[in-house]
């Protein structure tokens, strides 16, 4: 058994910047306090989720935002996937970026979100991400002491390549910060996660931030881990809070040797 | 609106092939007097699923179980997705091969069963299906008076890859025969038909034989359709039975108009 305990923090997220970032640094420490050595934030989790407001929130790599994250991975001695925030770089380009932290508090990897989300559903929801975001090409797989882990964001998740490209590079654990509304969430949200897991047999975690029936653009909420076999472990409903849990990284292994899907994958047809 | 009335016969299968033809030719009859103009048949219809049925239940492209489905389907005017049977080759290997057909009873296509199902759950399932099959190498889209259609079997569902490629060729209908079990389908069956659907905006079709708890392999039934938005149409229990349904084909244009996830692809990633 190599029990690895991950904690997903479900956290509201208002306009004001400084107390998102409070709030994520006192759930940071709370979730280590607890056991966890993995801790994962909320896509967007310091700014609204809002074309407009991604200019006005935007920081570089190195600004405040990444800051607090940098340190808090150190002070806790946690691996952190630090959610996303609106990233601007050297040319004034503004990606939707996770940065990710081991326990010393190093930044050792980023993922700007490759599929931008740009979507029209007749008396649904709509929104038009690439008005001001860019997108990345990178697929991103880092190391850590609980092994390989595969990163991406929110719209990503519908796209099979891209976790199977993960997976090829090795990784056993694919999270994605996310934000699905009330039209996708109830819809599409948890079997993505679990047909994912099942295809790769991998563990998939999913943080979104806290619903707020008020935003202009409203979080579905229900922060989840699923297992390599597909099945939830378990699964937050709309309100704040953080999922604390653990898994037996093993399990990717056990599952891969009884039901053996990637070596049966076919490499001379595709 | 373009309406495709289609009929999944849940059939049960039995040791006698004779019986199992008439019993699908009498309710492909059936199921196009009901209306339907697409009709499709179970995986292994005419034979039991076990490794050491399928040479002795073997027959070539043109043998009496091809010859049945030729006619039935120009008796009746449909198109005639054939289940499965175990297809000898002229060399003499064996193949899990679906063989389609139009409404004048000409073949149109063939799949041979791409992935072969070798697994060995722990306290579950056990199958190894490469003990007397050999695996195609084809993907299978056909042309209809409907639209294009894509066939494969089974365990052939488990690869995005392959749902994927045929989803790049045009189909806009998968059709699955399958034969889940008692492990793997209530794990997996409908979260596997909902995530190619939603992954692809595709129509997902899969008709498995009716259970028989007495069988060597026992198959889950619920053979189910499944629209481009990932949502179940309808779905059989494990009894026996027939699932007529309608399809508005023009919904695959509108969900890909609304949330255009083809046109998202990352081409210059992966």
């Amino acid at each position: 058994m190599t029990i690895l305990t991950a904690a997903l923090i479900q956290m509201p997220v208002t306009g004001d910047k400084a107390h998102n970032l409070r709030t994520a640094r006192a759930w940071i420490a709370e979730c280590a306090a607890q056991g966890a050595t993995l801790v994962m934030l909320p896509e967007m989790f310091c700014c609204p989720y809002a074309s407009s407001a991604f200019p006005q929130y935007a920081e570089p790599a190195g600004g405040p935002t990444w800051q607090m994250l940098a340190e808090a991975a150190g002070e806790n001695r946690v691996v952190l996937v630090g959610g996303s925030l609106p990233e601007r770089d050297e040319v004034g380009r503004i990606f939707n970026t996770c940065f990710i932290f081991d326990p010393q508090g190093r930044q050792i990897g980023r993922h700007r979100k490759m599929h931008l989300f740009d979507i029209d559903v007749t008396g649904g929801q709509r929104f038009k991400e690439s008005d001001t975001l860019s997108p990345g090409s990178e697929v991103t797989v880092v190391d850590t002491d609980f092994g390989r882990l595969g990163v991406a964001i929110c719209y990503d998740l519908r796209f099979p390549e891209l976790a199977r490209l993960m997976v090829l590079q090795g990784a056993k654990l694919l999270a994605y910060p996310g934000a699905f509304n009330m039209t996708t969430g109830p819809a599409h949200w948890e079997i993505l996660f679990r047909t994912r897991a099942l295809d790769n047999q991998v563990f998939m975690l999913g943080c979104a931030p806290a619903r707020d029936e008020t935003a202009g653009y409203v979080s579905y909420g229900h922060s989840l881990a699923v297992s390599p076999w597909g099945r939830v472990i378990n699964q937050l409903g709309p309100e704040a809070g953080c999922l604390l849990l653990e898994m037996d990284l093993d399990e990717v292994e056990r599952v891969r040797r009884e039901l053996p899907v990637l070596q049966h994958r076919r490499r001379d047809v595709y």
